[in-house]
């Protein structure tokens, strides 16, 4: 099979359905961003009332804001936009704190009221199991880390963090699948969501999931290190006890009064003062979900990624995220020794992926911006540097702190 | 003695060493603003700084500004910046999170290390025993709520949370004092100096301070739920493993490495991805800290609320905070069975205070942009809504979420 061509590419975006969005995004100029994944860009709309939020509600309006703004409630109805695109209940998802916390939070509650192992698999985004260490050092709880395709509740496991898409191979789960496991040991599965929420047709309530923590600054472009998210369905929710059991979580903050006493659902689930910058802009980034069919969206990221991998298939590097017409999430994985410094020398052209160790470049296909021609242009980059071995130069092989 | 009057109030000015601090404040039109214990308004440089971070650095630079706007190292840099404030080694402090979840943190890798019972006093800050509680139940530790004035270690506390300032009284611990106390039983106090930094002038380390936590968006100014910081002294901070051991806390984040490795010192008390928006606006904010003498900022708030009893004593009010002359934090909390009421109707007419259920209103004194000419006209609406009775009108009992 022959590579598409360029006129291939304008093609395909002359029927994407969802070209118009991209408008709504400030792209930088000269660039081609395939790192939507790890971070996404801002839309117009979260730089406007990032601006908003900063001179008049808080420089006008003040302590006020709590109240005339709604800041107080911001972690719900924020919640609630997210639920929708999760295929969640709104009143069953609110904003807080760190994927990281809502996932010691989640796993803490869990572990108090089902025992038996936490468990992870093997290379999963390391934040999964290393919270899960700290929290079994401190309860003393069996930690079990199980290679892929083994079955974790056959083990003894009771908790477990599974991510709905890989973040190195973006490999998706079957949520529904996992969740008839899990339900036959009475066992809990945290779903990590971070490279699925707003890229996936997640549809968590029906498949059964009942929890789940995600990230706001992948695919919900809710800018960097926008807080999490967290899905606690409301039955389970009531019965939970998380031990970051701060003011913002109490059923009545307000009253001062001693002694914690959780609030209803998931809203225990908060803990302290939320960052209202940070989720001011998440929440105005949620907008351009409003409406928006997320089957059409996964459809249209692993047309992306399908199409990149067809540019680059003569290249020679091995892939490891599923090929040309399988199920995958928003990125594509390839593998390649000098991975780093080819990554490097691309960045250098202003077509910018991320690279993750040992050996992976790793390549974002955000749905919501980006076009079949950037991904024709970013495989005709990569094709130009491996041809020159523009790579080689010591510059790219020089490490930055974050890679 | 009779009240002061506005002359005395402007003369007061005239002298003020921090007067000029004042205009690199945003302030609200037709406000006086009492209430910076509880939010502190912007600065013109926060502004600036996060228009640049939003626009530049996220659309811009987006995710290469993790190592070119070096967003990576903004916890540590920003968290020098606060040692410097609270007197601790500038290496010995980073921002992250909130408050609750850094009392939560510290609280349990000290109880790891430690043993014995948690304990706080009655009255705290809520969030400070609700967190506790969550911990206690977590671990099953016993949990101590001690009256004020009682010996916490002489009843078996190894771990206790205690404010350097009150939020109700503004009463001013003797932080050497409890040091001595606590180190005789090795025990360890977490202070939670949430109103105090940035307005007392707090020696941490040479009191013998070993670790604290406190906010970011009281009198340093940072913005609505701008993250926390976290001091933990070298020597401690290496003996101590805290369970939200999340990637941003691990020695080598950008490995992926399996198995959690804890950076060394305070640095892994980090735990998720920073909300760097935030993050950017509370580091702009320090800036006017930058040689400043925290001596004179605390003597001035001490000055003003002198000010403000000596303006108000005619009015009938008891204090429940330390008298004129008296070692005070902040704020000046009066007593009134109404204060909700009459707190409302001083809102209603642009003096802005607060209101700690159930009969305290509760006026802050920020020193770097509060006038005595201020403090005096706001007393004077005091007088006139007690004189006028205009506190009875109905709209003035209707609770707000946010009170």
């Amino acid at each position: 099979m022959s590579a598409p061509s360029r006129a291939d590419a304008r093609a395909l975006d002359e029927t994407d359905p969802l070209a118009a969005l991209r408008e709504r995004f400030v792209l930088a100029d000269g660039v081609l961003y395939l790192d939507g994944n790890s971070l996404g860009p801002p839309l117009k709309a979260s730089l406007d009332r990032l601006e908003k939020t900063a001179r008049n509600e808080w420089g006008g309006g003040l302590i006020r804001s709590w109240n005339d703004a709604n800041w107080i409630d911001l972690p719900k109805t924020c919640g609630a936009k997210i639920a929708r695109i999760i295929g969640a209940p709104e009143d069953d998802v609110i904003v807080a704190d760190s994927v990281t916390a809502n996932i010691f939070k989640l796993a803490a509650a869990a572990w108090r009221a089902h025992g038996g192992a936490l468990a992870c698999e093997a290379g999963e985004f390391p934040t999964d199991e290393y919270v899960l260490e700290g929290l079994a050092e401190l309860v003393d709880a069996p930690l079990k880390i199980v290679e892929a395709g083994d079955d974790p509740f056959a083990d003894g496991a009771r908790v477990l963090v599974k991510s709905a898409v890989h973040y190195k191979t973006a490999k998706i789960a079957n949520i529904a699948k996992w969740e008839r496991a899990a339900a036959e040991k009475d066992a809990l599965i945290i779903w990590d969501l971070s490279h699925a929420a707003g890229l996936i047709d997640l549809r968590l309530a029906s498949q059964g999931a009942r929890c789940a923590v995600g990230c706001g600054y992948k695919f919900l472009n809710g800018g960097p290190g926008a807080p999490s998210f967290i899905y606690v369905a409301r039955s389970l929710a009531n019965e939970l006890r998380q031990p970051l059991s701060g003011w913002m979580g109490h059923a009545a903050p307000f009253d001062f009064a001693a002694g914690y006493r959780p609030a209803p659902g998931v809203a225990r689930f908060a803990c302290g003062t939320p960052p209202i910058l940070s989720l001011s802009a998440l929440d105005a980034a949620l907008e351009i979900f409003d409406g928006l069919d997320l089957g059409a969206v996964e459809e249209k990221a692993r047309a992306l990624g399908d199409f990149f991998l067809s540019c680059t298939q003569q290249l020679g590097f091995a892939s490891a995220s599923p090929g040309v017409g399988h199920p995958r999430g928003g990125h594509v994985s390839l593998v390649a020794e000098h991975g780093y410094a080819i990554m490097q020398a691309l960045i250098a052209r202003g077509v910018i992926g991320d690279f993750r160790a040992p050996d992976l470049m790793r390549f974002g296909f955000s749905p919501l911006y980006l076009r079949f021609q950037d991904i024709w242009d970013a495989a005709d980059a990569l094709r130009a540097i491996v041809a020159t071995e523009d790579w080689r130069k010591p510059e790219f092989s020089v490490r930055q702190a974050v890679t």
